[in-house]
C-alpha cells in the first residue's frame, strides 16, 4: 500500500530556512499573549494535585508490581532507592484539572480523571517500550530492560486496571460516563500502536495514515484528558465533545512539534540524540510529508531512504550523513509543512473552545497551554 | 519464605486409593440430583447467547488485531481459514446469564457481562501464555508462538479495553456498577499472575499461599461472572455479594479439580500430556498439600522435588519417574486433601446461595453447575 495524498502534502516546498536547530512554530496566539497566564504554574498545579493520588493508587499494587511501577514513574531507582526522576511535562494532569473548571467544577473534581489518564498513558508506555524494543525512556533504562519483559507486561496490565478502579470507585454516574470516554481513548491508543507496528514494515506511509496514527496514539488520550474533568464535573455531552475536539487537535499539534524536535531538536533540551527519529528510521510527519511533496529533493530523499533501508552500515552513519537527510527533508518542504500543520491544529483546537461557554479565565488557561505545546523546546 | 500451614494440610494422609486415573470427587449434591437440570443445555445456552456478541465485539478491532483475536478464540486457523476450535467449557457465560436470572431479570440482560468477563479472561490468557512461555493452549499453538510476542501483548490489551467498552456502552448506572466489580476481579487476576510468577522461583509455597493465588487467578473472575448479570439486572449489593461468594468458592473448587486433573487426569479427556503439571513443575494444590503434610512420604517427596529442581535431565524423565512422584503425592495425602478441598469449597459455594432469595429453578441450575464443576473429567 503506497498511496500518497498529494493534496495534503507540503504547500511550500523548498522555502524552509536551513541551519536552524529548533523548529519554526508560531509565537503564542494573540488571545493568550494578551493575558498573563503562568503555564509553569498551571503544569505544577496539575502535578501537585494528581501526584499524591497517583502514588497512593500505585501503592495499592501487590509486590513486586508496586516497586516496578515506582521505578517506571521515576520515584525510585533500579536499586530501589528513592529518586526524583523526570516525571514528564505533566500536560495531561494540568488539562484534566482545567477541564473540570471548564464545566464550572472545582479543580479537585478532575483529579481521579487526571490520575486515570496518567495510568493509561503509562500502561501504554510500558507495553510499547517492550514491543518496540526501546531500551531508554526519560534518560533511564526502560522497565523491561531492568525488570524483564514479564514485569513490563504485568505491571502495564495492572496500571490499566488501576485506571478504571480509580475512576469508578467513586461510584457516581459521572464516573461511569468518564470511564466510557476513557475506554474510547484507550482503544484508539491501542489502534495507534497497531498502526505504528504495521507501518514499520512498510516502505511508504501516506501523510493521511501518519496523521491517523498520531491522532490515535497522541490525540485520543489528550482529548480524553481535556474532557474527563468536565464529565466528572457534570458537563453535558456537547461540552465534553467540544473539549475532546480541542484536546484531539492539541494532541496532533503536540505530536507535530514532537516530530520536529525528533529531527531538529536541541539534544541538550530534549535529552535525545541528534537526529533521533532519523536514527530510528521513524516515518514521522516531516519525513512522510517530504516524500509526498514530489519534486527533485523529495525524489532524492525517497531513493536515499530506500537505500538506507537495505544498508547494513546504517548504524555507523556519521552526523553528516544524518544531517544530509535532514536537509533533504527540509528542502522537500517536510519541515515547513509540519510546522504549518502544528499551527493549523493549534488554530482548530482553539476554535473548538468557541463552541461552548466556560469561565473566561479557564479559557485563557486552555489557550495558554495550547500555545505552550507548540512553542516548547522539549 | 517457607512457612507451611500444618493446620490446613492433608487430614487423612496415606488413605488415597492408588491406581485410579480420575480424581475422587464426590457425586452431585442431593439438592441437584433431585432436580433434572441439563447442564449441557445450560452451558450451550450461555454459549449461544454470548458468542454472537463476543464475535461482533472482536470484529470491531482494527486489522490485524481482529485476525489475531479470531485465531486465539479458535474461529480461524493460523492460515486465516475458518475453524471450529474448542472454545472451552463456557462455564463463565452460563453463570453470567444465570446470574441475571437470579436477580429476576431476563437471561439476555447478563450477556454484556458474560462477554466482558470472557474478554477479560482471554486477555489474561494471551498475556499469561507469553509470560509463562506456554506454547500450546486448547491443542493449538498460542498466539505469541504464531503471531509473535508484540501481537500477543497488543491484542491482549485490546481485549481488555473491549471488555470495558462492551460493558459501559449501554450507559446505564448498572453498567457502571458492573464495571467496578469487573475492575476488582481484573486486579485480583493480575495479582494472582504476579504471585504465580514469584512462586515459580521459590522452593516452597504454603497451602495458604497456593489457595490465595488460585483464589485470585480463578476465583475472582468466576465470582464476577456469577454477580455481573445480577448487577446488570438491578440487584442490590447484598445479592451481588452473595453471588460473588458463591462464584469465588466455585472457582476454588474448579481449580482444585483442575489441579487433580493436571496430575491424574485422563490425557484423552483433558487433551494434556500424562502428569502434565508435574512435567511443568507446577506447585499446585496436591503438591503443596503433600509437602505440608509431614510424615515419611511427604519428606521423601520434598527431597525428590528438591533434587529434580537441580536436575539437568528432568526433561527426559520417564513415565515411571513421574508416576513415582504422583504416587508419593498421593501417599502423603495430597490427592485426598485436594479432593476434600474441592468438596469443602463446593459446599460453601452452595451455602452462599442460601443467603439470598432467588427463583427456585435458578437456584437448582446454579447448584447443578457447581456439581458439574467438581465432577467434570476435563
Amino acid at each position: 500500500m503506497s498511496v500518497d495524498l498529494q493534496g495534503t502534502g507540503p504547500r511550500t516546498p523548498g522555502t524552509a530556512t536551513r541551519g536552524e536547530s529548533v523548529p519554526t512554530v508560531p509565537p503564542a496566539s494573540p488571545a493568550a499573549s494578551e493575558t498573563a497566564v503562568d503555564v509553569t504554574e498551571l503544569l505544577e498545579r496539575g502535578r501537585t494535585l494528581a501526584t499524591p493520588v497517583l502514588r497512593a493508587a500505585v501503592d495499592r499494587l501487590a509486590p513486586p508490581m508496586d516497586t516496578v511501577a515506582a521505578y517506571h514513574f521515576g520515584w525510585i531507582d533500579a536499586a530501589g532507592n528513592p529518586a526524583d526522576g523526570d516525571g514528564g511535562k505533566a500536560v495531561r494532569p494540568a488539562l484534566a484539572v482545567l477541564s473540570a473548571q471548564a464545566a464550572g467544577a472545582a479543580p479537585e473534581v478532575g483529579v481521579p480523571g487526571a490520575v486515570a489518564v496518567e495510568l493509561v498513558h503509562n500502561f501504554s508506555l510500558l507495553h510499547d517500550d517492550l514491543m518496540d524494543g526501546d531500551e531508554q525512556r526519560r534518560h533511564r533504562d526502560t522497565v523491561w530492560k531492568v525488570h524483564g519483559p514479564s514485569q513490563a507486561i504485568l505491571v502495564g496490565d495492572a496500571l490499566f486496571a488501576l485506571a478504571y478502579e480509580v475512576l469508578l470507585e467513586t461510584g457516581s454516574v459521572e464516573a461511569g460516563r468518564a470511564a466510557r470516554r476513557l475506554t474510547t481513548a484507550t482503544r484508539a491508543l491501542i489502534d495507534g500502536q497497531a498502526q505504528d507496528i504495521s507501518y514499520e514494515h512498510r516502505e511508504r506511509v501516506t501523510v493521511a495514515e501518519c496523521l491517523e496514527m498520531e491522532g490515535n496514539k497522541t490525540g485520543a488520550l489528550l482529548a480524553c484528558a481535556c474532557s474527563i474533568g468536565a464529565v466528572l464535573g457534570g458537563a453535558d455531552d456537547r461540552t465534553a465533545d467540544a473539549l475532546e475536539k480541542y484536546g484531539y487537535r492539541l494532541g496532533l499539534a503536540f505530536q507535530a512539534v514532537d516530530d520536529l524536535l525528533g529531527i531538529w531538536g536541541d539534544p541538550d533540551a530534549t535529552g535525545k540524540q541528534t537526529w533521533s527519529d532519523l536514527r530510528q528510521r521513524k516515518k514521522s510527519l516531516p519525513v512522510v510529508a517530504a516524500l509526498a511533496a514530489g519534486g527533485p529533493a523529495s525524489e532524492r530523499l525517497g531513493r536515499l531512504l530506500a537505500e538506507d533501508a537495505k544498508s547494513s552500515d546504517f548504524e555507523n552513519f556519521s552526523e553528516e550523513e544524518f544531517a544530509a537527510r535532514a536537509a533533504l527533508i527540509e528542502e522537500a518542504g517536510g519541515r515547513d509543512w509540519t510546522a504549518e500543520e502544528a499551527r493549523r491544529q493549534h488554530t482548530t483546537a482553539i476554535e473548538a473552545l468557541d463552541e461552548i461557554r466556560m469561565p473566561g479565565e479557564v479559557r485563557d488557561q486552555l489557550v495558554a497551554l495550547a500555545d505552550f505545546v507548540v512553542v516548547r523546546k522539549r
